[in-house]
């Protein structure tokens, strides 16, 4: 099995932060590449959009010179699951009581509601770092709360009502699929025997 | 209706190309930016993979000052309809005979082989320039010509016979999600009702 050379960055970590060490992004990323190398889901983060505004093409590798971030127009992250569509956003906060709005853009969650509409399956996974907690937040529920409230962000008991928590383990890291076995357990027989 | 500023350039080059001016890049962006106003379907281009080695941050817009372009580990286009999960990865040809396979990475075959097996829908586009011909070859397809073949490119005979033929319009540019309707026609019933 192969593992994203982050691997290391995580025995050292583990230590430190009672053996859940790395941040969200670096675990769901090796939780991806587990479900991947074991041929379960194909998920994958997508880059980071990038505006190039210069380039010098005169050495062997093109290197760029001048360039910038650009807002994504979507979620981080998409892929395929036992022939359903996935789509989410995660994010951390060092809050310990709720998590502020301001880190999903409107689009985002637009993006996410368009989503679920369309019978894919969307949500988000937010991680309370100070709790130790990671959580799976469905997208319609993310989309009820924010039509239904004025809030600037998502208090920890809607989390606790509503969402999901995601236990952390070693391998897989982060198993949010189990989750989604969970919630959508029929989908199971929908697999097509090859 | 919004559409990416690119539809200018292809007003000006209507003339010179008989009506089929723009590359297939930006002919598929078009496509899916109809697609997602008209609330048909949510297929995106994938961001550049980019490694960034510099950034200064002293100013107001992070501005990226080294950084280098690299290979991507999937296709370029991914996303939702009707419920399913679509992949492909879109190609131009100047050349009048055959596809040379050079132009898709091993890692892309294998990734479109993998979500044909976990029952989504996967294929390239291919676009050979001169003969003003778009095709839809479905990912199946694609894998059995590799597995069965030793040439190092798709003769355009193979594309006639195995492949379909998307009409080329002015909205939708390329509307390959006809082609999709026709292959897997039955999905329509699968949409649930909301």
């Amino acid at each position: 099995m192969k593992y994203p050379s982050g691997i290391k960055l995580n025995t050292t970590k583990n230590i430190t932060y009672n053996n859940r060490g790395m941040n969200l992004e670096a675990d769901i990323n090796i939780t991806n590449q587990y479900y991947i190398d074991n041929n379960i889901a194909f998920i994958y983060k997508k880059p980071t959009p990038i505006q190039v505004t210069k380039v010098d093409y005169s050495r062997n590798n093109a290197l760029i010179k001048e360039a910038y971030f650009k807002e994504p127009s979507t979620t981080d992250y998409n892929g395929l699951y036992k022939g359903k569509y996935i789509d989410f956003e995660a994010k951390e906060t060092e809050s310990r009581t709720a998590f502020p709005l301001s880190n999903i853009h409107n689009h985002q969650i637009k993006h996410l509601e368009n989503i679920i509409n369309h019978d894919g399956i969307g949500f988000i996974i937010i991680r309370f770092n100070k709790l130790n907690k990671t959580f799976l937040l469905l997208a319609i529920d993310l989309v009820n709360f924010i039509k239904n409230n004025d809030r600037k962000s998502i208090p920890l008991n809607y989390f606790e009502k509503k969402a999901y928590l995601i236990e952390e383990k070693y391998i897989p890291r982060v198993d949010y699929l189990k989750i989604i076995d969970l919630i959508y357990g029929g989908m199971k027989n929908e697999i097509k025997k090859k």
